[in-house]
């Protein structure tokens, strides 16, 4: 036993538990259902996985041990391995990667997505182990814990999410300390589970306030096992901005400032939440250089281009669920650890991803769609209709709830053939997880539409003129023309379509490698 | 001045304002933006409306004097009337009625459909009056009232919807008081508008919770009128149930028995919402039936058939924003004012409809789809994709947020020439307002599909097998096996769809009649 696990495991009964990750293995039976900790590839158990992977492919049991895995949203390259090795015969409800993404593809694991704040409390009404046989709804649950307090409470690393429900709906614990990263003790605050009828409102009403409980209560008679884990996370440092993404960052500021200026929004901004990815990443830099001070942040997950809001004094708090550093990021972030703790709150993901705080602190709300029609609904998961890239995530929480919701993109992507062969903005979106009714605002490189307030006709217009890239501005306004004429004729002029025509951007990209039409008149 | 009236104006200084609607017509000029009280054809102002359309007919004035309209929801002919005189160039965020659904769908008016929810607060940040020159945000605000108390303050009659927030950014408002019903004071419970970043959580944790608030306070200097009205609301009785909305509510029932057997469920359920309509009658009064004992309900709007429930003892206590009662079912209600009044609750929309309280209390929502595809995406709006019916209303407050949300409808519906010539179950809805995030259960008098927690694929199964009527099972699952097969190809096997096809069906529908297709193959 490391004297740096002994320091950290302060509930005496748990050291008795000790064992290595290869000692849990012969508790896994194929078919089980399992929950794991983790949130956006940080935080999730690696020892016990890595070990039950080496144990499959040695001896050569693909396919013959498979889970139904359930984390908060993504775990790291552990499920990554898992996929490859036919590990995942069910999984719920994101993830990251492109090993898991092509078993998805494949067929060979189920994928349920759904949004991150339902998950966990939909985990604990039972609506996911409806065909399991037994009462218990997961079999085990694996936790990575940066301490353990003196009643054996779990303090967990860089993600909350939905490791407080899945705890408590679980047969089996096991807990892996990892003693390569120092203590989180102190940034979290956790809110456990309480299901209807006797669901209290969430009190907060400000990002920086909290409930005082900074770790994860457990029943000590649960946990079969303590595993010392040595394993960092490992995350890629973020891309720097490309050019694209630091123009929409740009129209961005400006449409705050305007809204300012307007009346809509406090000096300060609402509180601001920013998926994952370059555009994100552009957004945050972009907001950094702006003239905003005070800020505050209300969102799922920080990135290593948050911190620098912290130094700046740009941000006096901000709040999520986890913080998914890179190698460098974390470096930065234990090294200023009296600063960034002070000023960073770790929870629950049902209270970071919660409607009611949400809609209750006014939230800005920004997000990547795969693409976007010109009526407003966009597809944030399935490239043609069909192909599961990472899952919902908190898109639709946030974008749904927020006072004003955004989606970013650029107006268009390369093809095999043709580097703007691919149209962000189409006439009928191949998927539809936010509805017309849920994005207030788009915004390409090419300018920004304001849709709040508008009718249907109203938003095509300004998403035409101000999102689509130059090269579709004429096809897209063609296809408009015309379903406006066909609409006139049928008496459906709400939302003119030709839904003969609808998806033929996509037929044309199949059969010839471009969105980029002959006319819409052709045929296929 | 009626005695009944000087007796129901407890305010005296607002009698020296008395006036006729004709008196008010000159308030109103061209293009101004305009609040009406009201929700589900209910509450709304008919006096001052009727004058405003005699005016407009008498001088031939269509289309010269119009308006944007605002309404918590529907209003009544009142609004049918404005429609057919070309009076509104705007509406949001509900209708209902012919004329009104013919003015948009003919391009006459420009609707925008919205959250029930959200629409009011998002009226008072501003975002529907963006274009306005000055800085109020409605014009004016005509509210109809059954009372005033001491202090100036309204208190409404069947209908709180956006009222409340209406009244708040509104520069004059004229309350129209009408004496043809009795005093609806006490049943109201006001929530006024606190917008972020000071809003605080909703207090309530059970339905009959109230703050105490029964009537909505005014600054007296706005009020610029007062009109005596004796208009009647005209709600047609409701239907009787036919016999497959009596199936369809046969299988609810004996889903909400298991679901109370395998513990997912209370005896006594969670609190109910039900939406307007034939299925959704048929509900309440399958619930009356059924052996369910002490339920409670959490809606937004109660008919004629919730009337039973308190009769009975069946319900405990029900909340809604509006009760939408026939004049039989109005005498039934003031007969028995006593019982009811303590049994009922009227809200603010904002807080009937929000996500906060509808996941708190882990609400059952219940509503009918205009048709849902394989996947489980729902049509709540636009018949093939571009017709609007009557807008979103609360459906995606409650079908997002509730505990277990649920879709009912006919499997299949007639066309002009085939009795079974329309599917409900479609491989890709022509327009989607519920993701495949957002419904847990679909029903038909077929059956039910329970997809909670299921991938695409296997809701894909449940939905064909269980809801869709039989002269479309092979044709649906035709089109299914296809697409997995062409998605096996593609790589894509998440949600399996071919778009050259995803359509087909409605464009048969078009050029045959029919949605049964000879082939798959069959060219369009």
């Amino acid at each position: 036993m490391s004297a740096i696990l002994k320091q950290r495991v302060r509930y005496a009964p748990y050291l008795k538990k000790l064992r290595t990750a290869e000692e849990c293995v012969p508790f896994f039976k194929n078919g089980q259902y399992i929950g794991w900790s983790g949130f956006t590839g940080v935080g999730s158990p690696k020892a016990v996985p890595t070990a039950l992977a080496d144990y499959v492919e040695k001896n050569k049991l693909q396919g013959k041990l498979a889970f139904n895995l359930f984390v908060g949203a993504s775990a790291g390259p552990e499920e990554s391995r898992w996929a490859d090795l036919n590990m995942l015969a069910r999984r719920a409800p994101h993830q990251v990667g492109k090993p898991i993404r092509k078993s998805i593809n494949e067929g060979r694991t189920l994928f349920a997505d759904k949004h991150l704040s339902m998950f966990p409390q939909d985990l604990t009404y039972g609506f996911y182990t409806r065909q399991k046989k037994d009462n218990d709804l997961l079999d085990y649950m694996l936790i990575e814990a940066t301490a353990i307090t003196e009643d054996g409470a779990i303090v967990p690393g860089p993600a909350v999410g939905g490791s407080p429900e899945m705890l408590s709906v679980a047969d089996k614990i096991i807990i892996e300390v990892n003693t390569s990263i120092p203590s989180f003790e102190g940034i979290h605050d956790i809110d456990m589970p309480i299901n209807p009828p006797n669901r209290p409102p969430l009190p907060y009403t400000r990002v920086d306030q909290r409930n005082g409980l900074t770790a994860i209560p457990v029943d000590p008679e649960k946990v079969i096992a303590v595993v010392e884990s040595t394993i960092a996370d490992r995350v890629p440092e973020p891309n720097k901005p490309d050019e694209k993404s630091k123009k929409i960052a740009q129209n961005l500021v400006e449409f705050f400032e305007q809204e300012v200026k307007a009346g809509r929004m406090p000096e300060n901004l609402h509180p601001l939440q920013s998926g994952i990815g370059n555009v994100g990443n552009a957004i945050i830099d972009g907001l950094a250089d702006s003239n905003f001070k005070h800020m505050n942040v209300w969102t799922e997950v920080m990135q290593d281009s948050f911190l620098q809001y912290f130094e700046s004094g740009k941000v006096d708090f901000a709040t999520s669920t986890s913080v998914r550093l890179s190698q460098k990021g974390f470096k930065q972030f234990f090294d200023n650890w009296d600063l960034f703790s002070k000023k960073i709150c770790l929870r629950s993901q049902v209270v970071s991803n919660s409607p009611e705080m949400i809609r209750r602190l006014g939230v800005i709300a920004m997000n990547t769609p795969v693409e976007f029609d010109i009526y407003g609904h966009a597809n944030s998961t399935n490239v043609n209709g069909s192909k599961m890239l990472n899952g919902l995530g908190g898109s639709a929480d946030f974008l749904r709830n927020a006072k004003v919701s955004i989606m970013h993109s650029p107006s268009a992507r390369p093809s095999k053939t043709d580097p703007t062969g691919i149209s962000s903005v189409v006439p009928f979106a191949s998927h539809v997880d936010q509805t017309e009714h849920d994005v207030d605002i788009y915004v390409t490189e090419q300018g920004l539409a304001d849709l709040r307030g508008l009718a249907p006709k109203e938003r095509a217009k300004e998403i035409i003129e101000h999102c689509a890239h130059p090269d579709y501005k004429a096809q897209l306004q063609d296809y408009y023309d015309r379903a406006v004429f066909y609409c006139t004729k049928t008496k459906a002029l709400h939302e003119p379509h030709i839904l003969r025509d609808a998806f033929k951007m996509y037929l044309n990209l199949e059969d010839n490698g471009t969105m980029k039409l002959k006319s819409w008149d052709q045929k296929f």
